[in-house]
């Protein structure tokens, strides 16, 4: 399979969303997915973006045995445009059952902070957030 | 004590510098810390920065025994500008062992995600993120 990737631009939001929601099924939480096509196309893509995103775009459909290589090319590509920006570090998040994937980032040599250095991950959303927002100093 | 809670300004980043280095020696991790004053200067403070920043300025020394609400003041106002910008999640992440964080947190409702939902950070940098970047496809 050949495959090129490029920077996403606005219409590629539909596709996006879709892929998304095909992530958070795999990972066992598509309830959680509450973002739309429309406000991925606003958080990035007007003035002052929230994010920017990269594409593979399927050039050649030929099927190979051995992995297509595409989520190593984005991985890779995601490093070298933070790398431009001169980005230190590039942090990701894993499910403790997704032991492929945590051997793909570790067979590149990333470190598991969670495990090295016992990191936890806290949210605050919904109704705890707006609290939390509703009790700041005025000033 | 009395505090008032401001945007960050150019002038601040030797204080947040030290305030950095300050959390790090408490987290055991003071090694890690290799940002330097003018690099903050340079990524918050440029055209499209790379972070945004809250101070809070102590207007009154008067000490109280019952803790002084700055982080709290803090954490709040970061909820609170997140709000404006609708935003729908504030994460933030803690060690394992830094129980009064940890509890602190939980009191305001966030969830540990890493301990509910078994996510675990993943970290590229240093040779391995070079290594990464350095395979990225031409195209």
């Amino acid at each position: 399979m050949d495959f090129k990737i490029r920077a996403a631009e606005k219409e590629d939001c539909k596709d996006i969303s879709r892929m998304i929601m095909e992530l958070a099924v795999y990972e066992k939480m598509s309830e959680q997915v509450k973002i739309s096509h429309e406000e991925l196309e606003r958080d990035g893509f007007s003035q002052n973006p929230f994010f920017e995103c990269l594409v593979a775009e399927v050039t050649d459909e030929h099927k190979s045995k051995e992995g297509n290589g595409i989520g190593k090319g984005l991985l890779s590509k995601v490093a070298e445009v933070g790398k431009k920006k001169q980005c230190v570090r590039l942090q990701l998040s894993v499910l403790n059952w997704n032991t492929p994937t945590q051997d793909f980032y570790a067979a590149k040599g990333a470190q598991d902070l969670t495990a090295s250095e016992g990191w936890h991950f806290i949210r605050f959303d919904g109704q705890n957030l707006d609290n939390l927002a509703n009790e700041a100093p005025k000033s």
